[in-house]
């Protein structure tokens, strides 16, 4: 008989779950609290634009869907460093032909809702899910002010970072979970197609205007226009807090981001208009509990700058396809591995994240980070097996996170000796890159 | 005019908390969700005992209660240990005069009620706290199928480690928040009196049968019983989950705590009556919003390892109290200052307790460390100014918890080396230990 599973979530992970679950014969009905967002306007605080990379396109690529994404993509191929004087700086990502890309998450979401239905997923919007039974595999969701109650063979959580199916394992014993916010917030901002109808900036770069505690961040959309994002501390001397006025902002825009303020003429109003929203790492375990599962944000939210949240997420549906497939059904042996191989993947691209905030916003500024990004690079060139540098292992391989994070945690120290040697900024294309290698 | 504080929860620190601001003269309500403990017949899944120590004590002399209390403790001056073969050994915790107190947690607490009562306090029993909105200073509660809205002017939530208070503040923004389990539970069991009326074993002492992984305590009780409790891991090879028979619990109890088989008639009936319950570590910040703060288990709730869980509620209530009578008021200033001075205090003992576990069930069956102990306590007698052990820092002062944890830590790692001496186990006695001293 056909098993039924239930999916919580008709997000981004939710929908390519589904459509991953239903292209294997499983009788996928998929639940979401929100409207169908092909039919509404609004995406409702989330992101409005997403780094897609390899992890993410690998798992599309499983689906047959990679092609009618790339599409919809902008590539970009490394950052724009814009100085404190406008100065530009073009750092790449990775080699000739890498490349991330800039995606709209409604335009995403809606391909995928898309597909599914094509594949024969069933679902229902403004079920706001208020309970999850994991021992007799049930839910009930609230519709329309009545009480809905399902019952399915398997229900798997994609319900994002406020999970109801996590809150339900939350309520049972012995659930490890944690939620810790950092101290900055963040902002959506915009800048509008120039003059011309053409992006006012270059739209192949990701932009970052990094300034210590704080940066500007933009990436670029398909209507030639780019979504702004302002990362800020809450509290303290340069902060949201400190930003009352228009005066205020318009201040510390021109002092501290002065190119860009000519490219926002809407800077101030969108900024009392725009939310200013937390940035939360969530962690916890188990994820399985008897035939219930959680996967992506519901299972490990994670801060924005690595560009992994959605990768990550995809990932988990893709690793349990495989899974899937190696065992030949979906049942609880193959939920209980997909968890055990899978956390401390979650954990690791988690730390990564939260490390790639100082990354961003502070060292891609600082010249001796520079200079070792660019050894890197030549370790990469002359040693291609062997030397992978870790944004390249995170972007644009699909190693598991946590070996890449191991690896460079490694290589960090084997470049920190490298960074003192007297003399390095002129001698450095004189070291030994060989015996650098071998000390991995 | 007289300000109003609502306070939530009537157990043992709520009430001693009621009692603290009542005598200050604030008009305090407190309201528990369960019955009036005075009425009702059961504890409802906390412990029966616990030991109290200098930091509770002097928090129930802050009002006036210590010596009321003191005849209601059984002194516990040191650990009695258990061997495999039933041989026990004593070790005293601190100096001759000093012990931790076994007491009944119910006996407390009534007293407790009684004595806020006479200070003023109104109670409210069976009132379930279903929100606190911090922004008003209100919270509903559920009793008898009404809702009930109170409005104060501070709310202070003492309701324990499931706390309702800071669910509500969970679900504002940047709340951090974690609940870790350990993979050990617990169970109680009993010793009752022996045939003539009276304890079993040594009533002043805590016993211990350590055993590695796991182990077997007992803390007398006025009626010339124990409280037993087993801490097991839930799964592996010793563990609850093989214990599933009669025969299981039987066999493993003749084979590791083979002399308390006879003092536990009732083991196996107790064994399968009684539940497993787990052991969870909470910690979230902040704990004040406004006028609302978070104290005891709803702040920080530990694991029992220290006997420091309710010591550090009683010292979170005295020293807010010491803070208002500084201040000369409670306001929101008051609350911060208890907030920031007492976190990093609670995230010490919080550590201090989870180590403890391993010294319990592990170290102290360890000849190398009993050694370390006797060589700490000669250094205490020669040099009692300067060598304060940690378990005496913890359990017989009021030296700050992160203050014991960092001499204490600094302590090990000289002992660390002193214990490397050869033949440290025949010549400790030459040591000089003055340099010892002098290297802290």
């Amino acid at each position: 008989m056909t098993k039924k599973v239930t999916i919580l979530g008709a997000g981004l992970v939710g929908s390519l779950l589904s459509i991953f679950l239903a292209k294997k014969g499983y009788k996928v009905t998929t639940y979401e609290s929100r409207p169908d967002y092909r039919k509404s306007t609004t995406v409702g605080g989330r992101s409005i634009n997403l780094a897609l990379s390899h992890r993410g396109l690998k798992a599309l690529n499983a689906v047959g869907l990679d092609d009618e994404i790339k599409s919809r993509c902008i590539p970009m191929p490394g950052r724009m460093i814009h100085a404190l004087d406008g100065q530009l700086d073009f750092h790449a990502y990775g080699k000739e032909g890498e490349y991330i890309n800039s995606i709209s998450r409604s335009g995403l979401n809606e391909l995928l809702l898309d597909e599914a239905e094509k594949a024969g997923v069933e679902f229902y919007f403004n079920h706001k899910c208020i309970n999850v039974d994991y021992k007799h595999t049930t839910a009930q969701f609230e519709f329309e002010d009545r009480k809905v109650e399902i019952e399915a063979d398997f229900i798997l959580g994609a319900d994002g970072a406020y999970s109801a199916m996590r809150s339900s394992m939350m309520r049972s014993e012995r659930f490890n979970y944690e939620q810790h916010y950092i101290t900055a917030g963040y902002k959506e901002l915009h800048i509008p197609p120039n003059a011309e109808g053409d992006f006012a900036i270059d739209p192949n770069a990701l932009h970052i205007w990094p300034r210590g505690k704080y940066m500007l961040i933009a990436l670029p959309n398909l209507d030639k226009s780019f979504t702004v994002t302002l990362f800020l501390p809450f509290e303290g001397e340069k902060s949201f807090e400190n930003l009352q006025t228009e005066k205020d902002v318009s201040a510390f825009f021109e002092a501290d981001f002065g190119d860009s303020v000519s490219l926002m003429p809407n800077l101030t109003q969108d900024f009392f208009t725009n939310p200013t929203s937390g940035l939360v790492t969530i962690r916890c375990y188990p994820w399985v509990k008897e035939n219930c599962a959680l996967l992506g944000d519901a299972a490990h939210a994670i801060v924005p700058f690595y560009g992994q949240g959605m990768n990550a997420g995809f990932e988990d549906c893709h690793v349990l396809s495989r899974l899937i497939d190696t065992h030949g059904e979906l049942n609880q042996s193959v939920l209980q591995e997909y968890q055990e191989l899978r956390k401390p993947d979650a954990e690791a691209v988690a730390d990564l994240a939260l490390y790639n905030f100082i990354e961003m916003r502070d060292k891609v500024a600082d010249p001796k980070f520079i200079l070792q990004k660019k050894i890197e690079k030549k370790l990469n060139e002359l040693f291609p097996e062997k030397w992978l540098p870790l944004y390249s292992m995170v972007t644009f391989s699909d190693l598991r996170y946590s070996e890449a994070l191991a690896i460079g945690k490694k290589q960090q120290e084997i470049m920190d000796k490298v960074m003192e040697y007297p003399g390095i900024e002129i001698a450095w294309q004189n070291l030994d890159f060989a015996s650098i290698v071998n000390q991995l």
